[in-house]
């Protein structure tokens, strides 16, 4: 799929792979910049910074720059991080941004980070790629000495108490009036929410997720600190976690992403860590052919830490052309891992015949540039979801960061009043996600809402939640937008998948758009997906939940019952399907002990469903 | 002394004294800028930099501006700290510096911290005053949670290891091939010398001082983290410290003062607490009345230190006008607590009839506006010490850090070659410091070498080696100049006094000046000393090393052996006369168990010594 758009260079040494944009070029044309040579010396624990500034000057000069890092330790402080104000997409816009690494206007660079350890300092954004092309960035660690999460071993729970033993070198912490606040290099923030950790399995334990792994009310606890440097937290939770278990603290705002891709084009990362960040992992927003391979999102194993990412892993918000995910592995993270998606605004009046006010309504989510001169924007029905009609953009004006005015080459349409949803439909983009591996994450495996091809191939889910959701909404989340082919095949569903609730995860597969209005006359949102070849291994019920789709084929998959957990979830149905046309469910081999063997309908007719597998049988 | 400069104000509110310069002003004439209504709150750990900048912003438009910070935690980081190109005196250039609180041109300004702590990180210079004039700054603390030297307690010694036990919390550390490196926040340094404080009584170790607390050789360790936690330093160490005594490990370079004082007039510290610095506690350059009343310069006992400042206590180097030093304490210092002097700089050739090229000699005291128009200097024969004539100065010219242009209203004498030694007459203040605590610090008291006049007064010596050192010389540290009237009354010398060898620690009160030629027609260097009304606590010979003075008075002090320590000095005689006239010894309560009780000369005739004092007696 990405080959049509990145040209394949000639490896002819151990940099591997370069970018050549329109030409092809071989290493040795490379112009290196050495990292050292401006004033830092890996392992000295000084702010590298300043360097990294003025070596990225240089390679600016430069035809085909590589920056280079002799291998070690380079520390980023927000000293000298040149902050710059960025909307950034589904991200707390606490601004200005602090970047760490800053590439603006950059072309065709290489950087070669030769396996360093990048580890910032308080809250900042380690990468920003802002209207580049063509960039490689590869053989990179980033990681936090002191994250913005904590975590701690459960010591022993009573009736009473849980007690604690926390780690103070990595997770500094105070206890004002009773409540644990984390202390870090300029932050201080409270406890927002507790997840559980198995201590072995790495698995987030089973029926906690967003359900409160200390119950309900677990806020009125009070912390002491005990003689031998545990932590007692005095409380009678309504759950208390497992001894020797793993609490992960969240806390902080979710502030910068890892990595943040904006206004760019032909962006690949290939070989990098990132164990840890301050908000999203890696967010690309209205930027183009985007590449990851062999990028991990993952806790630091050798610091003991169960948590990685601050938030979701990869975040691609408004992109269009190529996404490719490869080999990438997602574990830790304290969201989904992959979200593919754009933004629903609102129309909030008509400012002429062909002028409107619009909205940004997802509160992290404003500020952008939503639409460019010949976008093409569709105009969406926000009780129905339906697709109205289309138009072209000459003019983008910001008001506010959330209110915007957009001019359209053509009259709005009669049907266009205050509450519509607009959906910008040049900046949608094809997606392959293959050969990874979703650990146990907080929330769902891979969220995807596209216009373009998607394909889902080779992973392997253990997510907390659903492992697919398949999403689209104009009210709540306001992430558009409705998909029209997705092929997933070949992939791996293991037990841990839906071992916790969280929301949308209705089953394995969640297609769970929100439609206010559903009834048998509604139209479909989503069209095409294909779910094949895939071996799922389900110790519950819910396998598919799909609302709303037109085309939808369920074939050649394996269903293997698993015992490794006990089915909590409260749909007991295998198959649900709501408002679809055109279901087909075939040539699957079932487990005959499989639970989900059932299919329930809602708001469409038996006929809507071609069933050729004797062992799933109609509800009622 | 100072009050014919300070107006002294009516206090009318728990404020206390403000500051008027010209005009008498109440305290409800105070134009208060809270700095919290400038972006800060207190206790959140969040860079209370840039709101500190904005407050002193607002203060620069007031008439008599009061910055007032609520108690409360604040913390200072690099970022956003403004970086200037300092030159300061006895401290590495490493430039720029980072200055947490700059008051540059500031006037008629009180600060007041109202007991906050100010929590520093990395290396910063937390207060700097500059070109600003009729400044008060009082209830603060000045600390670092990471500071710039380490400590560690001894758990147990043997032939061939040290056992250490090491919080690295405070002082977190890395071992590089065997070797001790801490590490903060940006930096990385290795041990460049290592103290022993006894744990009980806080005072250096008797005979270690600069004497190697391990042992010669020292550097040999090979150092290792034990599972539980300790460190275990092997090496076959020539001196073994006790086992619970704590180590100082001294690393980094003093880069940044506590509170740098440059080209300033009129500037009042009162009750601060200076807990760490990263080089001289309070550096005062080139400024003209000065006032320190309840400094302290200690280590944080809250945190278990047993160090305070990086090296010296208060420096004042080329100032004018007064110094007040008035119920201050000094503790835990790594080098002398107060120290006055001017700077020799060196003839290098001259330039024409009234020009001349001239050098600072002392690398850590370079780079500084050495003259100003209307200045008068001396020419100090670098043989003698004498001074040879005066001139002044019409105009200078920076030529580098070390070099510069000295043009005078008078052609340069025939006598002025290369090598001759320059005296800044004007930049020398007098000083007063009394009722002040000089506990256990690396080195010696009070140095103290100034023409004008010096009062020392009521304080009370526990230091580690000379109690007071009056010095001077041209050839080695280049500190000017020679005393005119010194008198040192009603002072307590116990008996830690020099306990371990330092430089020029030849007594109690040190006066030796570096003349390389003595010789009975040498001329005396310094002046009219009188050493008055003070008990003498000494468990070892020396009490009185002088050399080169003329009018010594030694009267009506209290001279009571004690027996704490065991003698160690070289010098086994009481008081040691070099080359000095009019000499005076009478009227003093001496014990007859005293040690020293004899007077060596050299340099000089018995006649030269008015001696009523029967229990005194001529060596030899």
């Amino acid at each position: 799929m990405i080959k049509g758009i990145f040209l394949v260079i000639l490896c002819i040494s151990f940099h591997s792979v370069g970018f050549a944009g329109q030409h092809q070029v071989k290493q040795d044309l490379f112009d290196t910049v050495k990292v050292t040579a401006y004033g830092i010396t890996p392992n000295s624990r000084a702010n590298a910074v300043p360097a990294i500034q003025r070596a990225l000057k240089v390679c600016k000069l430069k035809k085909n720059p590589l920056l280079f890092f002799p291998k070690g330790r380079y520390d980023l402080w927000p000293q000298h991080a040149i902050e710059k104000v960025y909307y950034e997409s589904n991200t707390s816009d606490n601004n200005p941004k602090r970047n760490g690494i800053l590439l603006e206007g950059q072309s065709n660079l290489t950087i070669d980070g030769n396996d360093a350890a990048f580890i910032y300092h308080n809250r900042m954004q380690p990468i920003t790629v802002e209207k580049s092309t063509n960039i490689l960035i590869k053989n990179l660690n980033i990681d936090w000495d002191i994250p913005l999460t904590a975590q701690a071993r459960v010591i022993d729970t009573t009736a009473t108490y849980i007690t604690i033993m926390l780690d103070e070198k990595q997770y500094p912490y105070e206890i004002d009036a009773g409540k644990l606040s984390f202390i870090g290099e300029g932050w201080k923030s409270g406890v927002k929410m507790v997840m559980e950790y198995e201590y072995d399995s790495h698995l987030i334990a089973a029926g906690t997720g967003d359900d409160h792994a200390l119950g309900k009310g677990w806020q009125n606890y009070r912390a002491e600190k005990l003689q031998n440097g545990t932590l007692r937290l005095y409380h009678s939770f309504k759950r208390r976690p497992k001894p020797g278990n793993v609490l992960i603290f969240r806390h902080s705002d979710r502030d910068h992403a890892g990595i943040f891709i904006t206004e760019s084009k032909n962006i690949k990362i290939e070989h990098l860590n990132l164990y840890h960040c301050a908000g999203l992992g890696i967010l690309s927003q209205f930027s183009e052919n985007l590449s990851f391979m062999k990028v991990n999102i993952i806790p630091n194993s050798k610091k003991g830490r169960y948590f990685s990412g601050h938030d979701d892993g990869m975040h691609f918000s408004s992109c269009k052309g190529q996404i490719l995910v490869d080999n990438c592995k997602y574990e830790g993270l304290m969201d989904d891992p992959i979200n593919v998606h754009g933004i629903y605004v609102k129309v909030i009046k008509k400012l002429g015949t062909n002028q409107l006010l619009c909205r940004f309504m997802e509160r992290m989510s404003v500020g952008m540039v939503w639409a460019r001169k010949g976008d093409h924007i569709g105009f969406t029905d926000n009780a129905s979801l339906k697709t109205l009609g289309k138009a072209s953009v000459t003019a983008f004006k910001q008001i506010s960061t959330t209110d915007f005015e957009i001019t359209l080459t053509t009259a709005i349409p009669i049907y266009v009043k205050e509450g519509l949803g607009l959906e910008n439909l040049t900046w949608t983009p094809s997606a392959t996600i293959r050969n990874s591996t979703f650990e146990s994450c907080r929330a769902r495996g891979i969220l995807v809402t596209t216009p373009k091809d998607v394909l889902i191939e080779n992973n392997i889910f253990r997510s907390s939640g659903s492992a697919i959701l398949i999403a689209g909404d104009v009210n709540s989340w306001y992430e558009s937008g409705a998909v029209s082919n997705v092929v997933i095949k070949g992939n791996t569903f293991l037990a841990p998948v839906l071992t916790s609730n969280y929301q949308f995860s209705e089953a394995i597969i969640s297609i769970f758009p929100e439609i206010p209005i559903m009834n048998q006359s509604t139209p479909t949102y989503h069209r095409n997906i294909q779910i094949i070849n895939n071996n799922f291994n389900p110790y519950d019920y819910p396998i598919l939940f799909a609302q709303s789709v037109q085309g939808l084929i369920f074939e050649n998959n394996t269903l293997t019952r698993s015992y490794d957990f006990s089915p909590f979830h409260k749909r007991k149905v295998g198959f649900s399907l709501i408002g679809c046309k055109a279901v087909e469910i075939r040539n699957n081999k079932i487990d005959q002990n499989l639970l989900g063997k059932n299919i329930s309908i809602q708001h469409m007719q038996k006929s809507d469903v071609s069933l050729i597998q004797p062992e799933l049988y109609f509800d009622k």
